[in-house]
């Protein structure tokens, strides 16, 4: 399970990236039943290590950020000695929410209700009154936590007691993308989509471009559909790369919107990865990406969407992050909409498994991989 | 069963007009219980004919209406030989709704996602990227279809698989509407209603206008309440005739709004029928009214609610539709608000049956029929 | 159980005021089943003495307020004799609604449906049309009726078929309140709230000062979070008094709004209890305030709050209401944000029950007598 091919290294469609014979869209029950997103969220999203931000949110010591993670809050906050920490956020007192704010930065915890205060690594060091209890030890009461690590810049959670280390799981993909400097990257903008969709269906969306042609106009004149090449082609990273005519940036001008992230090899390149289960990640010569999938219901999923550019881009005169985030804001809307469609016609009883075209070999990979999480 | 009394035959009361000593409104759960109606749902919507439109709607090749019916989604469509289809709008790819809009006119109807593309017969004419799959053949996915029929020019359609033939069904109304031109009526104005009442109560309510004195004070001194003459008094099909006083008519002004739908023998007759189980029937001298009703939740039903007219009517000077829209708009909203009180104090845990008066033999008849088809 | 310590007995601190050494919050289940809202209900709820008004409010024969009770919609009316009756809002016939408005006068109860007419003492008086239903008698369908009593100018209802007598149930509170002139008061606002937190929250805040420093700025600048006494300590009424600082009032200014409502023998202490299991009595020397909590479902909470002043106040040029009202809406509106908070995070994975600091005696007899309430 050893992939290391780097994007550089040209790939080519090879006979396994023509859909199997019977490959099929996945049946209703995926889309709809309760009993299988309570299995989901079991099965994979508390197992698995989810997406919930970038170190650059949290930069100095008591910064932190307030994050829903299927349903629960957890606080990621930065300690004085630089680790980075996730606490759920619930005082041990009597329960109740310790921070409002989304985001910000803070010397101590301190619950708004009784005043119980937690120092940055999560110990009980101020709780009135609770002297005169007997056998009380603030000892006893740390806030319950996470864990949290940190790949490429990006902050990964895993709800599990026991998880797999983060780098092991993603040693797959180690050394695939550091020509684009993720861990210095800085973010310019965060656009969140309230999706009326299974997250799964916009898992199949973004990778495959068979539906480009109708449903992106705009992109498909700067990105040809029919030049998309995969080098992840199985297994929970998959996707590949997408030419950029000569030239031309994905913007709205056309133009490229700002200096380019790292020493990027081929400029007329973008390269599309889902990393399971919950994001996405799209590297561009000038800006990186990336989208958080946050299930809600079987009919609902939240998207987070940032991105991220080269610290020294922010002062330069050809900074327009604005150019690069209004051509893919519209570009993510064209696709949350033909992705609710497909929840729509998906739930109706005269909804049947389709055959995918040879156009969709990735979406039938990441179902092969979805569906083994599950059993 | 072959009732064949015809409008202007005149009816009187029979003592089985009389509610039977026995007869009471239904218990609770009938009104309030999920159980019963997706009971419902099984037993009578997904069985029986339901009204979905009028033919006037689609007349040319090409021109649909997509109605929901029973949370499915249906092009009613007409194709290039005058035939009328219903189709499930449901792409056979993956799934996609295929028309997002409620109606139009459209050469052949193409998937907005992947762009796969159907005849006006459903046929699969168009699927980019499938021919090097093995084995797939455009016939095998035709669009699913539903069952539809005309009746008097009105559309019906039927979700089971092998329905009784609408004209088999409707046969004890065959001829019983002739004078009123239905076929070639054509439609001024659609006006929907979303009622917090369950959709039985709306039938119970139509049946009787022993609330009228107290509810439509306007109505009432049009059509005197206790001039209720009924010559269908048993099955699926329920109604008779109310007097319209001498040189009136039912609109806001009182006066005639409209040339005369048809040869109609008494002009100071209206006459209301109701056909199981989703379809009101009022013919007025100068114009039609037609309801479909269509439960939502036990609670919950939405309302359609149509004014048709002569094709001649529209281009007279005497042409004032919305006298008669905005009457019986009134006059509707006064039925859905005392149909919204009953269903919350039928929700009470003080709630019983009550007694019917013998102004209410046709709910009583209206209840027996509702109750032989859940058995 | 018959506990006398009327306010002026000055109150002091037991052992038995400190929580026990293990008494913790209660655990998530509480707070967020649909099993244990349902128990609730069934076990309290429709049990219990419930506050649902003052007898203010109906002054004079066929005046009614309409209160919503555990779901159902209970006329509160007076008739020509003075008594005071309580109804189910649901007509004998096909059970619609009878009363739409929230309060008013009527000479007798008519149906707006069929025009059923019941007398004030719900007898059924009047139905057209049913002289010619055999075996129909009015005497059979007078209005269902609920249990009604009035404790101190109170009103209280009872869903219980069988319930202990009113007075039986107070008897602990038999004189504890009558230099308040509670019958007599009159009301001048009240404010209604939507909480999104389970009642027993506020509850537990209401019992304890521990978070006043924090939450309550305002207020405790006024009286001293740690001037709390308890002559209550365990069983159905919980409470005490705290000391108000010379001179001052619970207003907005510090002053004191109004002529006091009564012979009040100690000006600068308020009192605050718990009345299990929907009443909050807080007695000032210039006012009673009053709240009622209403579960809605385990998340969430109705709260109507009530200002009641002396009548011969209302015409005085001292009279300013809106000082005590504006400073406890501030109040409440802190109470209930806290409360929310606990809701939130009481709702997560990592919440377990904390321990009572030696602040919070009450809320823990208060869990103790819910509890039992359950068994």
């Amino acid at each position: 399970m050893a992939i290391q091919i780097k994007p550089r290294i040209a790939a080519f469609r090879k006979p396994s990236d023509i859909s199997s014979e019977d490959a099929k869209s996945m049946p209703q029950k995926y889309f709809v039943a309760s009993e299988i997103f309570a299995e989901e969220q079991k099965s994979i999203f508390f197992k698995e290590w989810l997406l919930v931000g970038h170190q650059s949110q949290i930069a100095n010591a008591g910064d932190y950020v307030v994050q829903r993670v299927n349903g629960e809050s957890l606080i990621i906050i930065r300690d004085k000695r630089g680790n980075v920490h996730g606490f759920f956020n619930v005082c041990r007192h009597r329960g109740s929410r310790l921070i409002e704010t989304d985001n910000g930065n803070c010397a101590a915890i301190q619950c708004p209700y009784h005043a119980w205060t937690y120092g940055l690594d999560g110990q009980l060091i101020g709780a009135p009154h609770m002297d005169d209890v007997p056998k009380f030890e603030k000892a006893d009461y740390p806030l319950q936590s996470a864990n949290v690590g940190v790949w490429e810049g990006f902050i990964f959670a895993n709800l599990d007691k026991n998880p797999m280390p983060l780098e092991r799981w993603l040693t797959p993909l180690a050394g695939k993308f550091s020509h684009w400097n993720m861990p210095i990257l800085q973010p310019a903008k965060r656009i969140e989509y309230d999706v009326r969709a299974n997250w799964k269906l916009m898992f199949e969306n973004y990778s495959e471009c068979y539906h480009c042609p109708g449903v992106h106009p705009q992109l498909q004149k700067i990105s040809p559909y029919d030049s998309a090449e995969n080098d992840l082609r199985e297994g929970p990273f998959l996707g590949g790369f997408m030419k950029i005519n000569a030239g031309k940036s994905l913007t709205m001008s056309g133009n490229a919107c700002a200096a380019f992230v790292g020493k990027i090899e081929n400029l007329q390149q973008v390269f599309y990865y889902s990393i399971f289960p919950n994001m996405l990640l799209s590297l561009h010569p000038e800006y990186v990406m990336v989208h958080q999938l946050w299930p809600q219901s079987p009919e609902r999923t939240l998207i987070i969407c940032d991105w991220l550019f080269h610290p020294d881009a922010f002062n330069r005169n050809d900074f327009k992050p604005e150019d690069a985030i209004e051509f893919w804001d519209m570009t993510n809307k064209q696709d949350w909409h033909v992705c609710e469609l497909s929840q729509q016609g998906i739930a109706s009883r005269a909804y049947e498994p389709g055959p995918f075209s040879s156009r969709e070999s990735i979406p039938a990979a990441w179902d092969r991989e979805y569906l083994g999480h599950l059993k």
